[in-house]
């Protein structure tokens, strides 16, 4: 065991590294990125904060929405470039109000829509 | 439904796009890059190639250890700038033979590893 340390992740040039939610059921939520500052704000509070490429600013997941993701165990992958946080979502944490991002397969060619929005 | 289109998918600055690789047991194996040409490949012979960025060239996963993937299916994610790949994993996923490469985990401050490496 050692002490984690932020600063030994690998970060992209742009100071990010991609984050994988995962419900603990196993389904693969989203995909966002975090920033060293998101990611200890997401440690220090339990609520999952990635950063936001489109606005260029901490983007605590459920903010507006109210379908906050709440940290249950963060994982780190071998090469320290890409992280897994285990959460508890509540509500949809697709912003189409579906219940996962991941909702198009690609079948024989095609696109095909797996799941319908929620009512919230 | 739609006919997918690779050049539909929002590729980065550098033409590549996060692909997390998913065994169909819901563990989460590993998160690599493709390129369009490493997802036209992957398509059309069904094992999961990615790109490598270290060596700039296309690597299909297995190619040297025989840890191979099948792609069962292919998923993008609502921005289009994700994918998700469910997979048939021969042996483990991991370049230190462990199953999946997100063995570390985070608990109170300390890295944990969570599984050691198989006999392979």
């Amino acid at each position: 065991m050692a002490a984690f340390d932020i600063a030994s992740l690998r970060f992209d040039a742009r100071g990010l590294i991609p984050a994988i939610a995962q419900a603990r059921d196993g389904t693969v939520l989203m995909l966002a990125w975090m920033s060293a500052d998101s990611l200890a704000e997401t440690l220090r509070t339990g609520d999952v904060t990635y950063w936001s490429r489109s606005r260029g600013e901490l983007w605590r997941k459920g903010a507006t929405s109210g379908h906050v993701q709440r940290l249950v165990e963060l994982r780190i992958d071998c090469d320290r470039d890409a992280l897994l946080l285990v959460v508890d979502q509540t509500g949809p944490a697709c912003h189409t109000n579906r219940p996962a991002c991941f909702f198009t397969a690609v079948r024989d060619g095609q696109e095909v829509i797996l799941t319908e929005p929620v009512a919230t």
